[in-house]
């Protein structure tokens, strides 16, 4: 009898969870309030993430895993995309202000944003300056505190290891000309492949016990707070919204104060928990304080301690499985590869 | 009939090569000069890897590469282990001078060794001061000018995670106290399972068939030239030798002079194609000029320019078959975790 009334009770979606709304109320409300679900069928992801005009094949995402690795992309030889957005690390580098080249660290005291789910981002960028993955994976690698690099000195490096040339053939054909934009494309294909569903997904695709009572109650003190103002959306953020709108930061850092409208991207909350330390100068640490925070700072309200806690229970709920990732082996420099410059 | 001759060819090993030594008596030679080769199967691997001191598990193994992986054993949270022994480009950086905290360059200019193969080696640094991986890994963790962490901050780090703690009681008990040196020892059983079997070692065990003709003819001259002298055994390096024993480096860099009785670390060659730049100060970057300046400092040989390439040849025969590596998943911190620390 127990099991029947479980079956019926998740079919009909009408168990009343401990707060007072049934969990059908609950997915709807968070539907509602435009929150969006990373889709359950690999096809359905597929269209999500893909974009025509560069579209992924699987020979562009395992060479664009490669250049991804790659840390001869840098001037110095020593720093890759995965140095500041760690895959093994929520996909960025647990530190405040980004360091790059000559252990500079980033002027504006700017945090890395992750990787994962960067794809349903609708913009990139702290300020928001490009839509595109492709446009955002040729920042860093020429940023002077970053990787440091000349287009030129990467299209050298690349070209000069016949491994890399071979991948290139066999993944755009035989005249291919491998540019910078070539190379930062490929890497843009790699990282549309980044997404990572979690229990919320299932939650809002109609499986109700996907989530914990606390983490349900979580959700409706997170919408009801108003949090979906801006962290909605399949991403959870990745629009443009107004910088401090109503406060300024307490954990003020760095001179960024939006860009020349005073806008900021939010980011996203997927897999919020293992991408502290928060907020684009990195300055906060703990996951209720930046909650708290962000209820003063962007929607005016005080957000107590037991919602601050409560909220950051569901946002557990969005920490996602990752793909696995076999670590590549990189190709072998020749007499022609530019060297490795530590200046 | 040409099928047939082939078989009966590699089952005698009679075949003569191109240069006037049969492939069995170059493999004879071979083995009279002392190269052993890395053992086919996965057992034998495994009894000439493993220590009865600190014996290999797969929980060892996948926690060990987690740790050979986590930034955060440094101080600044962005230097792990695979920063400058990386598993995708031969097991190093691929710089003259290793990096470290904060831009630091190898104070005596030294090299970074692979990491692959060295459980092979007799001893560990390039002043042999210790036989043990154990104890390797717990040097470029405290370094100053590599990780910089000192073992408390380690400790701290790594028990502050719940997901570390987890881990080290599934494979070491319940009672388990995780010490900067059980963190080391786990690492180095990581470090154990990375051989790499090349086809010069399928050459070594018999299968002439393994060898290029132009490898065979460098392989000869490798053992003719009195490489074999120090490049020897089953690592093709990895003892000690006395260091400039008939001339100095024309490619001087750095202050190292071997350790107090003027010794050196030989290294290996195993995917010596891979691991540029070469010697104890990283200050060659061609391998034919490797080769010849070590016939003139350590042999006293002239090397000429086809020998060099000959002996290049063969020496990229030992790139071997690297193990697959799964890129981990590092777990959260938490509030306890000691922040990173770029000073």
């Amino acid at each position: 009898m127990r099991t029947m009334k479980i079956v019926v009770c998740s079919t009909l979606l009408t168990c009343m969870s401990a707060f007072g709304i049934s969990d059908m109320a609950l997915v709807k409300k968070a539907q509602e309030a435009g929150l969006k679900p990373i889709p359950k069928s690999e096809l359905e992801i597929l269209k999500l993430v893909d974009d025509p005009k560069n579209p992924i094949t699987s020979s562009k995402v395992e060479l664009g895993k490669k250049l991804y690795f790659e840390p001869r992309l840098s001037k110095s030889g020593l720093i890759s995309c995965n140095t500041c957005h760690n895959l093994a690390m929520g996909g960025v580098d647990g530190v405040g202000a980004a360091i790059g080249h000559k252990w500079t660290p980033n002027p504006h005291h700017l945090n890395s944003p992750t990787v994962y789910n960067s794809v349903l981002n609708d913009v990139q960028f702290w300020d928001g300056r490009d839509p595109h993955l492709e446009a955002q994976a040729q920042g860093p690698i020429q940023a002077g505190p970053e990787m440091a690099a000349p287009k030129e000195l990467v299209e050298k490096r690349v070209t000069s290891m016949p491994g890399y040339i071979k991948e290139f053939k066999e993944t755009y054909g035989q005249d291919v000309k491998i540019t910078f934009k070539l190379i930062a494309d490929t890497i843009a294909v790699f990282e549309r492949t980044l997404v990572t569903p979690s229990r919320f997904d299932d939650f809002l695709t109609n499986n109700p016990k996907a989530l914990t009572k606390n983490e349900k109650k979580g959700l409706q003190t997170f919408i009801d707070k108003g949090c979906v103002a801006c962290h909605t959306g399949v991403g959870l953020g990745g629009t443009m919204q107004p910088f401090e709108i109503h406060a300024k930061y307490a954990y003020a850092k760095g001179d960024f104060k939006g860009n020349a409208s005073g806008m900021v991207k939010t980011p996203t909350l997927r897999n919020i928990e293992e991408t502290a330390p928060y907020f684009h100068n990195g300055n906060v640490w703990s996951l209720t304080t930046a909650v708290k925070e962000m209820g003063s700072v962007q929607l005016g309200v005080k957000i107590n301690d037991k919602e601050a806690q409560q909220i950051t229970t569901f946002l557990k709920s969005l920490t996602g499985d990752k793909p696995k990732i076999s670590y590549p082996q990189l190709p072998v420099i020749t007499n022609k590869t530019p060297r490795p410059d530590m200046n």
